[in-house]
Parts: C-alpha cells; structure tokens; sequence
C-alpha cells in the first residue's frame, strides 16, 4: 500500500478495523452470501464477471449489515428505549428484523400511501409502523422529532460509521473467495455500500478499481464528486439508489476511495434485471442490476477483467418485475402492439386474422379504437398485440400483412 | 430395512451402487446444488421446507445428471459416432451441454415450430438440432430412425438405468445434507427423476415417505399406479411433467417405492411459483414449483413434518412467467380489470376517472368495446384496468364507484 493511500484511509471516519470488527458481530446472524462465478454472463460482456447474492439475505437485501451492526452498539438503556428509522423500503426490513431478534422496540415512519405490502412485511418483524409525511424526507423529519420526544435512537439508512462498517463486510467476503478481483462495481444511494466496501477492499488490494453506479435519473453522488449539475427526476426502477442527498460521510469517502462513477439508463437496468431473470434465474430489485447495467454498458472499459458485482437486493413489486419482462419480451421481437388504420366496415378483422394465423403468429388482445384516435370518423384503429418467436419472424409477418394491403405500424415500446 | 423392502429394492432394475457410481462419474461436472431451509415458507405452509435448488445447474435443469451418467458409459466407439435425442427443452440442454464438453457429436430433435430461442440455446452448446415433425412424440419417433440409420445412440429422457441412476444423486445430496427429512416430493413426468431419488432415498432412510407430484392436466403416472383413467389434455404451466407415457423401468421403481401421487392444480402451481419468486427470490419452470404447490394444497398433511423439495429446473419463457406474476396481482386485488356498462355519451368517462382519481386507484388501461358486446347498439363497454394497493383498496374503490351510480363489475380471473 502506498503512504498516501495508508494516510487516506487513516484519516477517514470508518477504518478497516471496524469493518473487521463488524464482521465478527455479523457472523452467524446475517448470511454470507453466495459469490459466484457466472460463466455465461463472463461470455455475454468478454469479462470475469463474479456475482454477489445479497438479494438472498433473509429479507433480501445487504441493509441488514449495517442495521445489525448499528444495533449491536446499542448500549443497554437505548436498547430499551427503543430505536426509530424512516424508510418504506430495505432499510426498514433490515432495522425491523434484527430489532426484533434482538428485542429492541422498533418504530418505522413510512410515507403516506405506501403500498400495505411493504408496510405488512415490516410490521411483520413486529415493528410499529407510523404513515406519516407525503414523501420519504417528511417521513424522515417527522421520524427525528417523534424520536427525539421519545428518546428512541434513530437509525440512519447510510450516514453512520457503524452503518457504513456493516455494509464493507461485503467486500471483505468477496476478497476472501477471489482475491484476485480487479474491479468493484457498487451501486450508490445515499454512499453507505460503496463507502464500506471501498475501505475494506482499498486495505486489503490496494490497487483494486472501485466504480459506483448511479441511475442516471438520480445523479446525486455523481454531481457532487464531479461537480456537476445534472437533473434528479422522475421514477426509476432503481429505487434502491434514488437518494437525492448523499451523505456527509459517505461522500468524504468516495472521494478519497472510490476511482469513478457511472450512470446507468433505465432501458440499460431492465435488460440487467432480465438477464439476471433469464440466466441467472436469480430475482433483483432495479439497484441489484445497476452493476450489471454499468458493465453491459461499458463492455470495452472492462473486458478481460474480474469484475465483483453485488447484486444487493431482491425487493422488487411483482408489477414493475411483470412489465420488466414484458417490455424485454418487446425488445426481442415476441411481443408487439399492430396499429392497422382501416375503414369501419365487416370483414377487415376476418383478413387480419387470417393473415396472422397463416403467418404462425398468436394473437394476444384485439382492440378497437374509435374515441382515442385522430383518423377520420369513418376510419377505426385495430390494435392488436400478437406474439412472434423473434425479430424475424415478426418481420416476416409485417411483410405478410403489407402484401396483403394492410396499412399496419408496430407500437413503440 | 425391512427384508420385504431390501428384497424389493435388490429386483428393481437400478441399484443405490449404481447411484453411488454415478455421483462419482458427475463430481466436479455437474453442480452439487445448495440444499437450504426455507424459513418463511417454512412459516407459510406450518412445515420444515428444504428446498433443492436444481434450477442453478448450469443448463437449469436437473437433466444434466441423467445426461452425463448416460454419456459418460458410452463406448469409445459409441462416443466417436455420436448421440441423437428428441426434446425442445431441459433434456437437449442436457445432453447438448455434456456432450459438447465430452467432444461427443450430439443430434437433437426438436418439433417443427419450436420457439427460435429453444433452438439458440440448444444449438449454443454446439449440438446439431433438426426440426421434424409436428409434436414432439413424432419427433422422437423421427430421431430414432435417423439415429438407427447413422448408427448414433438414441438418449431416453427418462426410461433408462443410467438416466435414472444419474438423477438419483440428488437424493443423496439432500439425505448427506439433512439426513432426517421425513418427505420427499417430487414432481414426475416420465418419471426418471423420482425413480432415481426413491431408490437411493429409500436405501439411505427406508422409513422416508416419498410422493410424486404431476400436473392434474397430466396425470399420466398417476393413471398407470391408481389405475384410473383420468383425462389428459390442455397446456399446463408444468410442461416439463407434461409426458403423456410414463417409462416401463420407471413405472416398476414407482410402483415399489413411491408411496402416493398427488395432482396440483394450474392455479396451485402458479402460486407455488410466485412464492418461489416473490419469497426465495429465484425462477423456476412450473414443474419446478409443483412439490411446493403440493404442499400447499394439502398442508394438514404434511404439518409439522421436515419435507425435502426439488426445484427441478428454471426454465420459463418469459411471457408465461410475467403472465404468472400479473395474474398472482389480480388474485391480490392489485391489478384489476373494471367492465362499466356506459350510455354511450359524454361525460361517463370523465366520471369514472374522477372517482378512481380520489380512491387513489391507478388507471392502467382503457378500451371502449363496441364489437364484441352483447348490450344493446347505443350502449358500450368500458374496460378500464386498475391497480391498487390490496383487496380492501379494491373494495373500498368499487364501492366509491356503485355510490356514483356506476354499473360496475370486476372481471374475473
């Protein structure tokens, strides 16, 4: 290790050795996790690409490190008090399970409106869970003044060094299977993952690359470090990673440890989260497949290398994980939405149709269209989705469709 | 051991020596599969669920074991000419992946309009894939005289020792892991999987109950034991159990040590599935979740007791899997199709949208049917899709709907 490293890491606020230290409090009550090597993904992006499963812990996310890890410092009398979070999400399951197994009170603010599925799976722990605040930063304000009156702890979701500790345990699992990694591709929120995991593994491989990876709809780590000025909006399916206000520790650790960060598009995360589906028949929430999304998107950047991917949680809402392999389905060529512009009278559906059974394609959903349209009130838009076995399949069919005199355009996706 | 059942056991046309040969023949080329509790199923179905997850082999499949077991005794000579199956899915991704490993020529016949993207990945391990007739019965048929004609050996999927020996490993696994499991549940197609794992389960703990599981579309084993004549017929979710005729060897080992068939429902193994998903967080085909739909479709009989499952493969085309998850969200209450019998005038659809807007129910979809109604010509039928948060969300927003004089109904699932 160079000096200038060495007095980097001795002059940040979480060291190796809590990280260490956190991984003995850790033992036995989180799971080390699987890390794997897998041989077609390493062929699909020309890298040795290594996956760690932390979207198999017991609530299937990595927040339960950290959590545990905060917990554990406890001293008797807070423990007794009680503790407080405010999250609708992973960091919530993490606080409410280990609260439980370790009969600490636990209080969740979550936001207003937050679907009963997420708000049963915490209180299922046996937390007690308070709606409160429209948006996820209310809930958290409103969380610190119920807690401050109470005199419950409250529990960061990343800005803490016990917090940040938990969480590096990862990297210090990963090492010690493949100690020959090259590169760590993290997802970033609020910074709490990659900050643990870039001080555990800067110690022990001090040449190794760290990348964070951020959802290009929340920039919000990447502005700070690179001084930008990006905008933060709209919903991601990385909602994992969509924290408009990185931490004060967190980011003082990036800077100092972390080589780069790159931003992942939300058509570039859904074909990682279908990969992973596909191949790996492993379940991620949109910030699991954030790593894979980097690399997929950077193929050149990192082939030939051992790159260690934390696929870092499973929490996805069957939903959006419904239209995820939908709208893959889409992009392949099997599933497409037909516009035929075609006059209102007998007999055009009866060709459709039949065009399309002697094409080979199945027909999904018909639909007319009258009130929705700007075609001329004698004309009605048919859309019908039908299912094809690839592009060219698909584009035979269109050709088929066209010789037969049918006006027909394919649906964006 | 009773003597009946040693004496049973030493006629059966395979023996626990030849599944010990065969778990040294696959070490080190076949996954050794985790073998873990699952502790919220486990919680769901009042039971203790060990889960087999077969579904990580490499091709995604437990046919790997068989595949390898039965190439690895051909002859030199038999290796240089070459082999030939007839199977659109698990069992060519077997025989295709060891043999490509083993420098052995692989043929595989597949139906005539298989799915492109079964073929890719067949072909991908470099076998020679045919298509030839028109169901896969005919295909095999095909494959057996090309085969005969070329001198190439025909690879049964199911009825044949080696086969069945080389899937019976699993069963020793399971036993090496946790030795006191009570049940084994096992889903049956042509039934080589569950012979092999009944004999080397019922030699290692002859007490252990062992149950089959088929698709109730297909009860083609269950039939043959119950001497019944149930229908067979109809796409199943499972169609990796959907084998209309069980094997002759395979019959005989499930005749002598299987204790009971159980049929599961397509709904029952959508849920399994779901579970497996939205619980376990990984992807299995519906033969895959059909021991855990068998559990849940009778769990007063297995209460209490330490059942040993197989997720016996992962491979689902993505359209059935996202079909499974968007009708597991309407059995929720999540997602929900609303049939309004409308005037065909103005200002309905402005009211509809008004009084879902303030329910806080989420509009998906919208059509106007005109064709296919049977109401009167100047009435309509509005299709609207929605979602929302959970059964009394749903509720609460139908009956919002009946209060402004809407004539609604929820389309069934």
């Amino acid at each position: 290790m160079s000096e200038t490293l060495a007095a980097s890491l001795a002059r940040l606020p979480v060291t190796f050795g809590d990280i260490e230290a956190a991984a003995g409090v850790l033992a036995d009550h989180v799971k080390r996790t699987s890390f794997d090597r897998s041989r077609t993904l390493s062929g699909i992006v020309g890298a040795d690409l290594w996956l760690k499963f932390e979207n198999l812990q017991f609530t299937a996310t990595f927040k339960e490190r950290g959590a545990l890890n905060r917990l554990s410092a406890l001293s008797a009398d807070e423990r007794r008090r009680g503790v407080i979070a405010a999250s609708a999400g992973n960091h919530a399951q993490g606080v409410a399970y280990h609260a439980a197994r370790l009969s600490i009170p636990a209080t969740i603010f979550v936001p207003r409106g937050t679907p009963t599925v997420k708000i049963e799976n915490t209180r299922r722990h046996g937390a007690n869970v308070i709606e409160a605040g429209a948006t996820l930063e209310e809930a958290a304000i409103l969380a610190i003044d119920h807690g401050r009156e109470r005199q419950l702890t409250f529990i960061h979701p990343y800005d803490d060094p016990m917090i940040i500790a938990g969480q590096g345990t990862i990297a210090i699992e990963m090492l010690a299977s493949v100690p020959d990694l090259d590169v760590l591709l993290v997802p970033i929120g609020g910074g709490g993952l990659i900050s643990g995991m870039a001080v555990a593994a800067r110690t022990l491989r001090p040449g190794i690359e760290i990348i964070g990876v951020q959802a290009a709809l929340y920039p919000s780590m990447y502005n700070l470090i690179k001084g930008q000025h990006l905008p933060m909006r709209g919903d991601t399916l990385a909602e994992g990673i969509a924290v408009k206000a990185p931490g004060r520790i967190t980011s003082e650790i990036v800077r100092a440890l972390v080589d780069d960060i790159v931003l992942v598009t939300e058509p570039q995360v859904e074909h990682a989260l279908s990969l992973l589906i596909t191949i790996e028949k492993t379940v991620t929430e949109g910030a699991g497949a954030a790593g894979l999304a980097a690399v997929l998107a950077n193929q050149e950047r990192f082939r030939g290398r051992a790159l260690g991917l934390v696929l870092s949680g499973g929490n996805i809402d069957t939903r959006l994980l419904s239209g995820v392999l939908t709208r893959q389905l889409a992009r392949e060529g099997r599933l497409s939405q037909l516009r035929f512009d075609i006059a209102d009278r007998p007999g055009q559906l009866a060709t459709i149709v039949a065009v399309l059974s002697s094409s080979g394609a199945n027909i999904v959903e018909v639909s007319h269209q009258r009130i929705f349209t700007d075609l001329p009130a004698k004309a009605v838009l048919l859309e019908v989705v039908i299912e094809t076995r690839d592009q060219s399949h698909l584009a035979s069919t269109i050709a088929a469709l066209r010789a037969a005199h049918l006006d027909v355009d394919v649906g964006g996706n």
